[in-house]
């Protein structure tokens, strides 16, 4: 690295690269392409462009703290940046100068550009059966022919009412017993807990009670706020996962355990932390915090002990949901092993050891306060049971989302995170499996792979002939060849390209058929890269960007496409062949990366094994929407045990031969199949070359 | 009080008087007749005489904190005090000066003479059958074909080798799981609560686990500590109750927690505070403190996680056993309602107001963490249930302990502590209640009111003509007649000689009937007071006592006595009438009353109806013995929740006639029975005087 650079990582895009030192984090943003928000035009006066400077990622290569690397702290940031958000390291962008290599956090609300919520609630089918359920009883209060205790009045109807019968009481809600039953004039909604447990006495007659299913990725957490009662997903929210400063895919956290003191617990704290945020923003969603000014004139109406309450906001003609902590009764969790292990503080270090077996596989009821989670005092987080290996709780979410065990078709469901894992199966037998895919197939890690935003390139077309690129970004629907180059404002790839660009850089010739670059090119666009004399192609000019730099993909770009690509149709074909299988009824892609691939492309360029087109479909989140069905429906909880035992887990990579298919099936494009149906739909030259 | 008096209080005794200020604590603490250890004489080199200033009590009467009531820091002191107890109020009292009112606890261990340990354990038949067994098992280290999880592993074995199925695990036994499970070679000791919940897991092949059984009284504390597999009880450790400084009685707290912000929360915080003291002297003298010094050259044998090592003292050729707070696996406790409530950090406050009703009967299994109490962390406290009003949980704890619902005899179970709890009835009814008797049975908040200890009056007897004193101390085998004045060395009263001095006063003529001092006395032993002009007796002159004092006894003193006799009578008899009951096949005297009791008197003085002498038997602490019950045999938790609900509550203060009963008790003798079996036992002229 020359002496005048600094090496800038920004989260969540993981958009990196070298920049001149002393450049503010906005102008370092701009050189990388990553959207931060500047309303006033770096002036200092808008504080949109608020973003955390992460401490410890540099650290564990030994480099010294944050604390030399941004410049000091300047007298305008106060007026934005508060003391809490301060000592976390929150800086404003435009004031803040790069004195030396950071990790830098952008912040939802700092994100420029429209969001493309990867992780939104589907709409599935749930039956209506929570873990916690709410109960309305009116009591005849205590006299002398009838003292019985406040606890055993309130079981009495409980019991008459609605048969629950031998119910306990956490100590919790047991102290608000007495002053709520008489505040409530001795009539009061009970929460109760699988049945058994009493974990809240609210007074009066309530309808509605709240839970939150998180699924906690490797790279993004997401969580899906929902109302118990109605079923409805109130809000969705996410964060990155902030382990990710410690290390980008489960290996490296793993390792940061195993070589820092405390590494555990700190990663273990950190997304806890990311979780009681997760949490503070559902809330505050129940009263959008832009209103609040507003109805800070309008009247609050007051609710005992974390009732909800209706904030008016009479200049809107509104009111608004005003819910807090408390209200947060039930928690279910999903993730893979490793984020499992990390978050429950239990040590993951033989789980990354060979045979990988996990502390746990059965489904955990851990008290939330047990956790350090900040919701309803009694309430409990139900943590999904994990199959194993690194196929976690996360995939048996997946699989109570989905139910393959259900269906007569044979399925093959692909959830591609930062860890690929895989299902296959119907209602007869099931296997799982995990393979490394890495992040590439998402975009990231890739020197211009981007989320998808605008500026975003999403379809590519290389000229065979010259060499010469056409492409379109997302937000303009001109392609390159149709606009002026200054029109094109683009910034980086994005999934969606990803495989495009692969399939282009193979037909136009730019690479071989093993994914290396040609030596004799007949474009200038390839060329080696000044710096590290490494090969790369340009997709874009530095005058059709916006961010005044040539958008190229390396060899380096290509090489990871191919492990992802490679990793996961291998997989499939190991698998296939465990089940004696010739052919797949249907594949399901699970992730944000099935809901925009290219159907076509990912069989041509053999990303999975062949399967009509048709019956390639993207499931959305399904691990979430798994977390999410055993919040809403107990029975789901049963399911998910039973399947976490019943999926049989194969260890790839001790299969005699999985090298050399793997090596195969990294080849571009990956041809072993027939592709009849795909006649028409794709170019001829790409589905006939061999 | 005049301005060079201060107030001072000792606990536990309850021993209170003035003392002229400037005094030290120790000189204090003799002309009060109490005792505190000073080996080195007062020469401020032993350190045996630490006590503790107690913070709180006066300052709710409107007087400052005890920062200026006695005199400041000396040098000599820091010796003997380390900081945390500085902290907490800990003083040398040969060197700290009263300078203004104080409450003074004196330790266990600074307390002089030979202690009469009123809550000891009693030999009891308990069946073994614990909620917490331990369980060895041995494993097969993970393999590919065989990679099930750490906790899977283990349950497949328990179930094999001890027919457990279907067992949780604590989140913080789960964290231990994977280390010990390597460390032991995959050979572990698991702790299991319930059947039903892993809540510890040690290395290797261990045979013991251990438990506390807590009976929290309204003024004492004490714990059983007791092994769990042998049932031997390793230890019993008593503390005075923190919460005393708040009050001395079970109304006064409740008044505290309704008058003071917070109030509750001190007190359940003090509580706990001392439980946690408890537990500490519990485990410290598993490897005693005095021998501290010389295993300190001898060699200590670590154990893994907590777990009990052996500590050999070569000099002394011996080995002792050292147990850590992890080694506390199960707790039980029982106590008053108020005491469970106030504990528990539940608001008491309407189980003081009628109809009484407590806020749970039920029992509770918490975790000792969610309590703060500090033992292993995934261990439970089971709290036993509570019966009506402030017949709590330490009522149930005598009801297992003695099982009287197991009867054909009619039995009266009297436990008398600061709060009289009375049960009446056998196998087909049991009813139970609560009388206000007062500390005074057991000697405390008498003028001269003293432990059973050396130097106090535990006989006594009254010459009717002269009105001469004859009394005996403990420690001295020789009546006062028979000794030489001086070698008296008297301090107080205990207990066994209340009933004495009223029965001798009644007998002698010096109080009448309804308990008044005769206006006309025949001897210069009755006077009146010269600070408060209330009329006293003096039971012995100065010169025979240690403590350079005339030992009386007040009107107020016998007011109280006979406050006490009356209510414990007044209930007997209308339990009785309730259950159309004319005589009791056993009386059951629970208590440290109960151990020391001269049952001819009791009977006499008309402290409970008629019985034969015979059947009236002490049952020392049975609430305790019930909690002990209740930890090495977890049927008899069941039971404690049946005989909880089935016992009936009577509220014997609106029975119609209570207050002419309750007054017509308080007389003295008590003689509306016939007791020819007394005949030739007791004086003639108490038997038959009318």
């Amino acid at each position: 690295m020359s002496d005048n650079k600094v090496k800038v990582i920004f989260q969540p895009s993981g958009r990196r690269g070298e920049v001149p030192k002393g450049v503010t984090l906005i102008e370092a943003s701009r050189l990388l392409g990553v959207d931060i928000e500047s309303l006033c035009g770096e002036k200092k006066v808008c504080g949109k462009c608020k973003v955390r400077i992460e401490e410890g990622y540099f650290e564990k290569f030994g480099i010294d703290s944050k604390a030399s690397h941004v410049s000091s702290w300047q007298e305008e940031e106060e007026k934005f940046v508060n003391n809490k958000e301060r000592e976390t390291g929150y800086r404003l962008g435009c004031v803040t100068k790069l004195e030396g290599d950071v990790l830098v956090f952008v912040p939802e609300e700092s994100r420029a550009g429209k969001q493309v919520v990867s992780k939104a609630a589907r709409d599935i089918h749930i039956e209506h059966n929570p873990a916690v359920k709410i109960y309305y009883v009116e009591v005849n209060p205590p006299t002398f022919e009838e003292p019985t205790g406040d606890f055993e009045r309130i079981c009495r109807e409980l019991e008459k009412e609605y048969g629950l019968k031998d119910l306990n009481i956490d100590i919790h809600a047991l102290r608000q017993l007495p002053g709520t039953l008489r505040d409530g004039d001795w009539k009061v909604t009970v929460s109760v807990w699988m049945d058994k447990e009493v974990i809240r006495v609210r007074p009066g007659k309530l309808e509605n009670s709240y839970g939150i299913a998180i699924d906690v990725g490797t790279t993004t957490v997401a969580g899906y706020f929902t109302n118990l009662s109605t079923m409805e997903v109130v809000d969705t929210v996410t964060l990155m996962n902030p382990q990710c400063k410690y290390g980008e895919d489960v290996m490296a956290r793993i390792t940061f355990h195993m070589t820092t003191p405390d590494g555990l617990k700190r990663m273990s704290d950190d997304i806890i932390e990311g979780l009681n945020w997760l949490i503070d923003q559902a809330i505050q969603g129940t009263y959008p915090p832009k209103k609040k000014k507003k109805a800070e004139n309008g009247k609050v109406v007051k609710g005992e002990d974390g009732e909800p309450v209706m904030v008016e906001a009479p200049e809107e003609g509104k009111t608004y949901l005003r819910l807090f902590r408390e209200d947060i009764e039930d928690i279910t969790l999903v993730g893979n092993t490793a984020m499992h292990h990390i978050l429950l503080n239990i040590n993951p270090e033989y789980v990354g050891l060979a045979p990988f077996p996990p502390v746990i596989h059965h489904s955990l009821d851990i008290r939330a306060r047990d956790l350090g989670i900040k919701a309803n005092p009694s309430a409990y987080v139900f943590v999904l049971p994990n199959e194993a290996g690194f196929v976690g709780a996360d995939n048996v979410g997946v699989l109570i989302a989905e139910a393959p065990y259900k269906s007569d078709e044979l399925q093959l469901i692909i959830d591609i995170g930062t860890n690929g894992e895989l299902v296959l199966g119907n209602k007869d037998k099931l296997i799982s499996s995990s393979c490394a895919t890495g992040p590439a197939l998402e975009g990231a890690q890739l020197a211009f792979g981007m989320r998808a935003a605008p500026g975003a390139i999403e379809r590519i077309k290389i000229d065979p002939e010259t060499q010469e690129v056409d492409y379109k970004v997302i937000g303009r629907d001109a392609w390159r060849k149709y606009s002026e180059p200054k029109d094109m404002k683009c910034k980086g790839i994005c999934g969606s390209g990803i495989l495009d660009v692969l399939a282009e850089l193979y037909r136009s010739g730019v690479v071989t058929k093993s994914g290396a670059f040609k030596k004799e090119q007949k474009s200038n666009r390839y060329r080696r890269n000044p710096d590290n004399k490494q090969p790369e192609f340009v997709l874009a000019w530095a005058e059709e960007s916006s961010i005044d730099k040539d958008i190229v993909i390396t060899q380096k770009d290509v090489r990871q496409i191919q492990l992802a690509k490679g990793a996961l149709y291998c997989g499939c074909k190991l698998m296939m062949r465990r089940m004696g299988m010739e052919k797949i009824d249907k594949v399901k892609i699970a992730g944000a990366f099935g809901t925009h691939v290219d159907r076509e492309k990912a069989l041509v360029m053999g990303l999975f094994p062949d399967c009509e087109i048709e019956k390639i479909v993207g499931v959305g989140n399904a691990a979430g929407d798994g977390a999410r069905a055993a919040l809403l429906n107990r029975e789901k909880r049963v399911e998910a045990n039973w399947v976490s035992r019943n999926v049989e887990y194969i260890e790839l990579t001790v299969e005699e031969d999985f090298q050399q298919q793997f090596m195969e099936a990294m080849q571009i494009p990956h041809m072993k199949d027939k592709f009849p149906h795909l006649e028409g739909v794709v170019p001829e030259e790409i589905l006939h070359q061999k």
